[in-house]
């Protein structure tokens, strides 16, 4: 293979990432009341207005946004959560040994060294509760589910306490937005299924987070190299990359080489849940052929992975021999790499899939170790014209199965989804999910809702995730510029990032979220005022909108300036209306009366002319329009 | 006032713009049958495949996109219209002198000179039909509507003729898209006012087109300079960038000195409707006082600018004096320049703004050169806040009353609207301006879907104007990445337009447009068949497809590979679901057989199942998750 590689991307091991707060905002620690010692992390905006209280958002970054991070990636982060799983019981256990092949027989200056951080690895003992969700059920509440509830509720009690009204408005299509996020709604909708906190007990530097669709609309960051591009370093920084500007959770969809080190060195600085897809390294392992696949080295790689703290895994059990001839007459066949893995394996050896079959032993180590589920959906639709077809759904109803199988094994599960599909049938989807998987939380990948703008599939696929997360999906997988064309590098990481927050937040405002409108309306009126820092620093992305401004107008002076480039001085719509707002407040008692008497009257007369219009409209025989004169 | 300006941007004049045809593209001209001298403008995309017929695109770019384009900007594009315009009697007058204060007062070398084009004046006599509604009320059919019909249809027969079945299947809200687009339909939709053609009589470059629900959703482009920054040469470039990649329509916002002449170098180049907001120019006749305007200098520049052949026109005459008031408490106020401009005079007067109380006599000024209304929105929303407020609504609802009066008067109409708007009032909105403006067109900003994201507000705004396309929205304004911010140079422009014909698209699917989803299936077939070149010229941007691409895979070699660099040779999912395909359908009569039985057992299985869970739902009481075991 003539293959275009970078020099010695391959054997890079990270020594640096990025670190800092975001300019304009503190990183802060909170503990709920009940837990004093526990360190919840939000990011503050302080706005310049004396006025204004300063905003507390959602933050996901963990230390390396603190302003004095002392960050060490061959120690990994401190272990927050080692205590609360140690009391739980989870045992200390002889790890499998690492072999030559979990890297892909990389050796010498093409083996990238494992991430060196110490730590000890555990196991679910026999008779102990372990999952999130066996402890839900069992009534007990854990310091997941306590951190869950602090780090979702924002500031929002403060915030709110003022409120004349509920500040939300939104439809949320039968969702369950309580107005505050206690630790006992966190229990319950684990307990149902409802929602998940992914939480490996060997990932312990994890800071603790819900996916479910009455909590906060989550989204994840996919990373990882491939044969062609890229390596550990780069893979560590885009994480922390990713994670500074929203990403809830990373997938790390590594293939190639040096899969296992590049994992540990995620996973051991990685404040945020870690999804993988086994299968992927599993493949390595036979040297890339699917047929070539066993149960017993996919099992073998499902127990590496879940030791080393890989926090949920997607699995691809729903693509069932049976499906398979459903794929041949559409237009892009089988777009997920697992599914068309497994497809192939199926047919191949003329069997059900053994990831099917296997189903249930394969629960038993996820439990063991509370690796949650990410079923995957491995006959999505990849174009517009087979969208919402009958492989896919016959895969979700399967997938609903499985899910079913998987509670009953004490098992946290999400479920995945398109891909794409046109607006239209986005509705279908969602709806069709919730009823199949018993609202089991749904993780869609967009959906795109049109192929043809490939360079722009953050685009295409943002309005589709906007949609899809207002109608109930729990975490929107994001989509980057380069998908279709290339591996995301740190700056189309950004994009897809940033893309997503704004398709997730449009949703928590549109579902109504309680808290959610806080940001938008601090920031509106930062910019009625003609608070330009303060405009800048509540904006998801403070560094771009600084620079946009600063392009055409970049002195400091402007920073306080009553104008902006699009109007000028003289122009700007937001000065006049100032001046005039002030107008109508300094308005005398008769003249506001005058007005407002008048505005009545209009209402008056549209009521009537509008039984008038109604009147002629029959009369006339229903037609729309006035006939010429 | 010490503000940042290029040196020399104002007094620039333009000598040259990009041309020649976009990659693996071809500009062709085809005539409808009834028509064979009228040259309808299309681009072509030929495929690598020879199975594969060319994909006819909308074109909206004009000569400049002709592979031997000869384009001189002093003599202006061809005078396609001015045959049939005569024909209709239109007649030569004497225009309105140009005044000093039309260029803001600008002299010697501040003083942009004007497009040399020699064109002859005309307007409307007595007595004469002049509009294209008062020509599809009489019944006939001008050559616009058959050009926009040929247009709209692309090369739908052709392609269509073959489907076994109707390609679309989205779903309208109650538009009544057919399956072919004739000159009568197009007749019979500006004849009840549901669709525009703008076309001044005094714009006879203009290639037609039709804006209305049951047509391809369009899109505009806002261009202009400000007091601070950017000159012609400047602005004719981002006409011509603009239509280039999409812009159904461009706006000249201009503000500051050289107005009148910028604008006569935009229109005599331009093959798209231009638009302008009047009140902008009228404003700076009067040193820029909102107070100081008067009737009879708006209504100098109405005849002004439609003796050069603006083809329509923003008026803000539903800002009434009495909703003034209803903005005072607002979180943004109003952020319509033309609306805070004649708030602010009716306020200072006490009195009923001129715009409301002359629109009549503004009906027939527009009417003798068939300006159209784009019935400005001046209280639209400027934060999710005050998204479908009793400002916004009461406006809206004057604007329906005017919509009536300027049907009555022979003129054509659509109405601009918001803005800000979360998700879940966008549908509101757009459901009461059908109802409100008897489904006279709709032209919305977007809108936003929340204020959070400065510098990425066309991603905001996609998602809004996506979701209101779909609903019946029939144009779609652009927001670029400098929105909030600054100017947008030609880069945002791009950005700007290319997201908007997303949104579009994405709408027009959605909505169930015949032909929609060819070009969707085209690049699809394309990507699964590893035809790279096919992929990057079918899509909306082919330069940064290719590039993207090429970043990672640079060489020749890579552009037939059967993989690429996000999952590199082995892992390709499209690969092996190729081969899987040829698997299949390779198959035996008895397998493929088994495989089927197989697959109808699992439904069987399946059915018997779901009543099985229904009946134990019932009997449990309806939980909804299985309990632990």
């Amino acid at each position: 293979m003539n293959v275009h590689t970078k020099p010695n991307s391959i054997k890079q091991a990270p020594d640096s990432v990025t670190t800092g707060p975001i300019i304009g905002s503190r990183k802060v620690y909170a503990a709920p009341m009940s837990h004093p010692a526990m360190r919840v992390p939000f990011r503050e905006i302080a706005l310049s207005d004396p006025a204004e209280a300063p905003v507390r958002v959602y933050d996901t970054s963990g230390p390396y946004t603190e302003s004095d991070a002392a960050i060490d990636l061959k120690a990994g982060l401190p272990q927050l959560r080692e205590a609360w799983v140690v009391a739980r019981g989870a045992a200390p256990i002889t790890p499998r040994a690492v072999r030559p092949e979990d890297n892909g027989n990389a050796s010498g200056d093409r083996l990238v060294a494992p991430c060196p951080a110490a730590r000890i690895i555990r196991r679910a003992p026999q008779g102990k509760l372990i999952t999130q969700l066996e402890f839900a059920r069992a009534g007990i509440i854990t310091e997941e589910m306590v951190f869950v509830a602090h780090r979702e509720n924002l500031a929002r009690e403060a915030a709110l306490a003022g409120a004349a009204e509920r500040l939300a408005d939104g439809d949320s299509f039968g969702a369950s937005i309580p107005d505050f996020v206690t630790p006992e709604f966190v229990r319950a909708e684990v307990a149902r299924g409802r929602a998940i906190i992914p939480a490996n007990i060997n990932h312990t530097e994890l800071e603790p987070m819900a996916i479910g669709r009455n909590f906060l609309v989550k989204i994840n960051g996919n990373i990882g190299n491939s044969a062609v591009t890229s390596g550990a370093a780069e893979e560590v920084e885009k994480m922390v990359w990713a994670t500074r500007w929203g990403a809830d959770t990373v997938m790390d969809l590594s293939t190639g080489r040096n899969i296992h080190n590049i994992r540990s060195w995620i996973l051991r600085n990685a404040p945020v849940p870690i999804g993988t897809v086994p299968i992927y390294q599993a493949l390595e392992k036979v040297g890339g052929d699917p047929i070539a696949l066993t149960w017993e080295v996919f099992k073998d790689t499902l127990v590496e992975q879940a030791e080393q703290g890989v926090d949920y895994f997607t699995i691809h059990a729903g693509v069932r021999l049976p499906y398979v001839p459903l794929t041949a007459n559409r237009v892009t066949g089988i777009v997920s790499r697992g599914g068309s893995i497994m497809a192939r394996w199926c047919l191949a050896h003329h069997k059900e899939s053994f990831l099917y079959e296997r189903f249930e032993e394969i629960c038993d180590i996820c439990r063991a170790y509370d690796v949650s589920f990410s079923l995957g959906d491995g006959l999505r639709p990849g174009s517009i014209a087979d969208a919402n077809d009958r492989a896919q759904f016959a895969e979700l109803e399967t997938l609903g199965e499985l899910t079913k199988i998987a509670w009953a094994k004490g098992c946290q599960v999400m479920i995945e989804g398109p891909g794409h599909v046109p607006m239209h049938k986005i509705k279908i989807n969602m709806d069709k999910q919730l009823e199949e998987c018993g609202e089991a939380p749904f993780y869609t990948l967009g959906p795109l809702t049109t192929d043809i703008a490939p360079g722009y599939d953050h685009i295409t696929s943002g309005i589709g995730a906007a949609m899809i997360g207002w109608f109930g999906c729990a975490m929107l997988c994001y989509v980057t510029p380069k998908e279709h064309l290339g591996l995301p590098d740190r700056d189309d990481v950004k994009t897809g990032v940033i893309t997503y927050k704004i398709a997730a937040h449009a949703a928590d405002l549109a579902k109504g979220h309680p808290a959610a409108k806080l940001r938008d309306d601090a920031l509106s009126r930062a910019r009625f005022d003609f608070r330009w820092e303060d405009q800048f620093n509540l904006a998801l992305d403070p560094d771009t909108a600084r620079a946009f401004h600063d392009e055409t107008l970049p002195k400091e002076a402007h920073k306080v300036a009553h104008f902006c480039s699009m109007c000028g001085p003289k122009f700007c719509s937001m000065k006049i209306t100032q001046d005039l707002r002030a107008e109508v407040l300094a308005m005398g008692a008769n003249e506001r009366a005058a007005l407002d008497q008048a505005a009545a009257a209009i209402e008056t007369q549209r009521a009537a002319g509008m039984a008038e219009k109604s009147r002629e409209f029959l009369e006339t025989g229903g037609k729309l329009y006035v006939p010429a004169g």
